[in-house]
C-alpha cells in the first residue's frame, strides 16, 4: 500500500489502507455531512465536491449526486459495494503518493485548507439512520463463560447455540455516537435474589457493565418475505463495521429477562464508534472463526472459510481522577458465527433488513479468561472478584465518573486499519 | 353525540364519535397523505386544506402547516394531545349536524366530491414512521394459559410478571398495514423436540399462529436519560391506538427463544389496522384492568384506576374457499398492565421513546378459555385440539390461503368507536 501525503502517525488507525466514512459537522458547515478519516484529519467530502464538482472528484462513478451532503451515510450505503469500492479507491488516489495518484487536492493549497480539517475540530454524528438494531450472541467464549456462571459447566450453552446464531432485537433509539454521556439507568432489581417471595426495588443499577462488540451496517436491503443467501451477504449486503459498546445493567437484566429476553437492562444506551470501516478495508484481516463441530443447516454453510476478522481489540477504563487501565485485550476472531451467517439467519423467515440497520456481534471475549474478557461480568466472575486498576483502585462494576474506551485495529504500523475510539463516560442517574 | 350528515351505518366503526386518522393515497393524489374516516368515506385532509386554506379549515390551531400533506402522521402526532383534541373537535363540527357545526364542507358540493372519497377507492398506508416497536405481555389470561402449557400450573407465571410489565423489543421493519400479504416463514424447527441430541431442520413453519393485540402509538418523545411519569403518560405521550396481529411461528419460536427471547418466530411480519383511533375517542370506554394483588413500585402506581379499555374484540378466520368463522370474542380489558404503566416502565432507565414508536399490549385473551383466546396456541391447547370452522373444516394452526381478520369496537350502534379491520392472508413461503 502506498503512503499518503497527509501525515499519518505510525500508530494511527486511519492510514491510506483504511479510508473510513463518517458524518461530521464543522464550524464552516454546521449541517451534518459526509467525510473520510486520514491520519488525524477529516476530509470533508461535501466541501471537496462543492469546490471541484462531482465529475472531477469521482469520475465515472454513478449515483453519487447529493449523497455526501446528506446527514447520514444511508444513501451512500444503498449504492452497493461496487460503488463503495470505487469511491474508496478514488480517495486513495486523491490522498496517496503513488505515481498514479491524483493531484486534485494535494496541489491545491486553498482547497486543502478548506477540506482537510483536524478531527479534533470536527463534531462527529451517528453515521447512519438506524431503522432496526439486532444484537447477536456469537462470541463463543463469552457465551460459554456466562453460561457456566448461570447454569454450570454441563448446561453452559443452550442446545440451539451451535445450530443458529442466537440474537434478539435491540433498541435503535438509544444508539449514540462515541462521546455521548451515559446516564446510569434506574431499574427494578432484586437486592436479595435468594429471598422468597421475590421482592424487587426500584433504584440505580448497582451492576453497570459493558459489552465489547463489533457492529455491522447493512447496505442493500432485502425485500420482506425474501431471504439473503449466506454467500451473497458479503459484500452484497454489508456496508462496513464499527466498534460497539452494549452497555448492560446486569441486575436489571437478571430480574427481567425470563422469558422474553433483555429489555431495560440494555435499552438505555448503546455506543458506537463514529467512523464506518468499509468491508473492503477489513478484507486483508480475515481469519477463521471459532470451530463449530455441529453440522450446519445448508442456509448457514459459507463457502468463505476465513469468515471473521482478526482485529486486535482493547478495553480501557479511566477513573474520574484520570487513572487509565487497559482491562482487556482480545481479538474479534473469537466469534463462532460470521456476519454473513447472522444475515442469512436473520432473513431466513423473510425479515426485511433495511439500509442502515445495525447488527451487533455479541460480546467478544478470548479463551484465556479475565484479561481477555469483553465484559466486567466475566472479568469479575459475576461480581465476586475485583479487577485491579492503576493506582490500586479496583472495580467489580462501573462507578459514576468512569469512562470506557474501546479500541480496535489491524495491520502493521503505518498501514493500520482501525476504528478510532468508542468512548462513553458514566454519569449519575438523571432525576425526572 | 350529534350525528354526521355523511351517511354512517349503525354498525360502522367510524361514527362521528370516532374520527380516526390514517394515511391514504388516491387516484387524484397518489402521494400518501392524511385523512380521517367517517362512515364508509375517507375525508382527504390535504385536499380539504388545499381548497379551503388552513386558517379557514382549522382556525386558531397552531402548528398544522404542512402536517397533513406528509406521508405519515408523525408530524401531527408530535404536536401533542391539545392539538389532536382541537383538530378532532373541529372535524366533528365540519362533519356534524349540531347547530354549532360548520357548513364549510356540507354545503360545498364540489368540495365534497373532491374531498370525501369512498374508503373502498383509497389505498391505505402505514400511518406512522415507526422507529422502534416494543411488544409487551400484559394480557394476563394469555400469559397464564401459555405458562401453564409450558411450565405447569404452579410455575405458570414468572416471579417478575406481577411486578413489572414484561416486554421485549420487536422488529420495526416488518410492520405492515392491513391487507399486506403474509408469507409463511421458513425457519429452524425441531421436528422431534424430545429426541436427544436436539436435531433441528430448516423448513416452513408448521405452527403459524396469530396474536390479537392492541397497539399504541407514541406522540411526544422523551429525552434519553429521562423517564416518563406514569401519570403524565396519558394523554401526554400517547397519540392513539390500532389493532395489531403479532403473527407468530410457534415452532421457530420454541427452539430459538431461550435465553434471549423471540426472534425469527416473530420478525417476519406484524400487521396493524390502518386508522389510528385517538386517545380522546377511546376515553369513554375506560375500564378496570385485571386485578393485580402485588404491591407496585411507586413508578407504576397510577392515579387513574380505570386505566385500560373495554373494547369488544373478535378474530375471524376465512379459509381459502371462503368459509368464515369467528374463532374468538374477547375484550381489551383483559390486560394486567395499562399503556401508561408500560410507558413508565419502558422509560424508567432513560430509554428514549420517539414519536411514532409502537407498543403492543401482548396477546389479549379472556378468562373463559378457547372461545375467548387471542391465539391458536391457546385455543388448540398447544396444537392438541382442533378448532372447528364452518363447513366442518378445522385448524390447529394456519394453512396457506387462510385469512385472519381482527375487529374491535366500543359504544352503541350509530355512535361506535372502532378500528375497522386488521386483515392478513397467509401465502406459501417464498423461495429465494
Ligand atoms: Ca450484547
Ligand atoms: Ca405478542
Ligand atoms: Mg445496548
Ligand atoms: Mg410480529
Ligand atoms: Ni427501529
Amino acid at each position: 500500500m502506498a503512503e499518503s501525503w497527509v501525515p499519518v502517525a505510525p500508530s494511527s488507525d486511519f492510514s491510506l489502507a483504511n479510508i473510513p466514512f463518517g458524518i461530521i459537522s464543522t464550524s464552516a458547515d454546521p449541517t451534518p455531512h459526509a467525510a473520510v478519516a486520514i491520519g488525524a484529519e477529516a476530509l470533508d467530502l461535501k466541501m471537496l465536491i462543492s469546490q471541484h464538482g462531482l465529475e472531477k472528484t469521482f469520475p465515472g462513478i454513478d449515483g453519487l449526486e447529493g449523497v455526501f451532503s446528506q446527514p447520514t451515510l444511508n444513501a451512500f450505503a444503498r449504492l452497493g459495494s461496487g460503488v463503495h469500492r470505487s469511491v474508496r479507491r478514488r480517495l486513495q488516489e486523491i490522498l496517496g503518493t503513488a505515481p498514479s495518484s491524483s493531484s486534485l487536492l494535494r496541489d491545491d493549497e486553498e482547497l486543502r485548507a478548506r477540506a482537510l480539517i483536524a478531527q479534533k475540530k470536527v463534531k462527529m454524528h451517528l453515521p447512519m439512520d438506524i431503522g432496526d438494531y439486532t444484537d447477536f450472541y456469537a462470541g463463543y467464549h463469552h457465551a460459554h463463560a456466562v453460561g457456566v456462571m448461570f447454569r454450570g459447566l454441563q448446561n453452559a450453552l443452550q442446545p440451539n447455540y451451535s445450530h443458529l446464531p442466537v440474537g434478539y432485537h435491540g433498541r435503535a433509539s438509544s444508539i449514540v455516537v462515541s462521546g455521548t454521556p451515559i446516564h446510569r439507568p434506574v431499574g427494578q432489581i432484586l437486592l436479595d435474589p435468594a429471598a422468597e417471595p421475590k421482592q424487587p426495588t426500584a433504584g440505580p443499577s448497582r451492576r453497570l457493565d459493558i459489552e465489547l462488540e463489533l457492529g455491522c451496517f447493512i447496505s442493500r436491503p432485502n425485500k420482506m418475505g425474501e431471504s439473503v443467501d449466506v454467500n451473497d451477504a458479503n459484500p452484497g449486503h454489508i456496508f462496513g463495521y464499527v466498534l460497539l459498546n452494549d452497555w448492560s445493567a446486569r441486575d436489571i437484566q437478571t430480574w427481567e429477562y425470563v422469558p422474553l429476553g433483555p429489555f431495560n437492562g440494555k435499552n438505555f444506551a448503546t455506543t458506537i464508534s463514529p467512523w464506518v470501516v468499509l468491508a473492503d478495508a477489513l478484507k486483508p484481516f480475515r481469519a477463521k472463526a471459532v470451530d463449530n463441530p455441529t453440522p450446519l443447516q445448508d442456509y448457514l454453510k459459507e463457502q468463505q472459510t476465513d469468515n471473521v476478522f482478526d482485529i486486535d481489540l482493547e478495553v480501557e477504563l479511566t477513573t474520574a481522577d484520570g487513572g487509565e487501565t487497559v482491562i482487556s485485550r482480545t481479538s474479534s476472531k473469537h466469534l463462532m458465527w460470521s456476519f454473513p451467517q447472522m444475515i442469512a439467519h436473520h432473513t431466513l423467515g423473510g425479515c426485511p433488513l433495511r439500509t442502515g440497520d445495525l447488527l451487533g456481534s455479541g460480546t467478544i471475549s478470548g479463551p484465556g479468561g479475565e484479561g481477555e474478557s469483553g465484559s466486567l461480568l466475566e472479568m469479575t466472575h459475576g461480581g465476586k472478584r475485583e479487577v485491579l486498576l492503576s493506582g490500586m483502585d479496583a472495580r467489580t462494576f462501573l462507578k459514576d465518573g468512569d469512562t470506557i474506551t474501546l479500541r480496535g485495529s489491524a495491520g502493521p504500523r503505518g498501514a493500520r486499519v482501525g476504528f478510532g475510539e468508542c468512548v462513553g463516560r458514566v454519569y449519575t442517574s438523571l432525576r425526572r
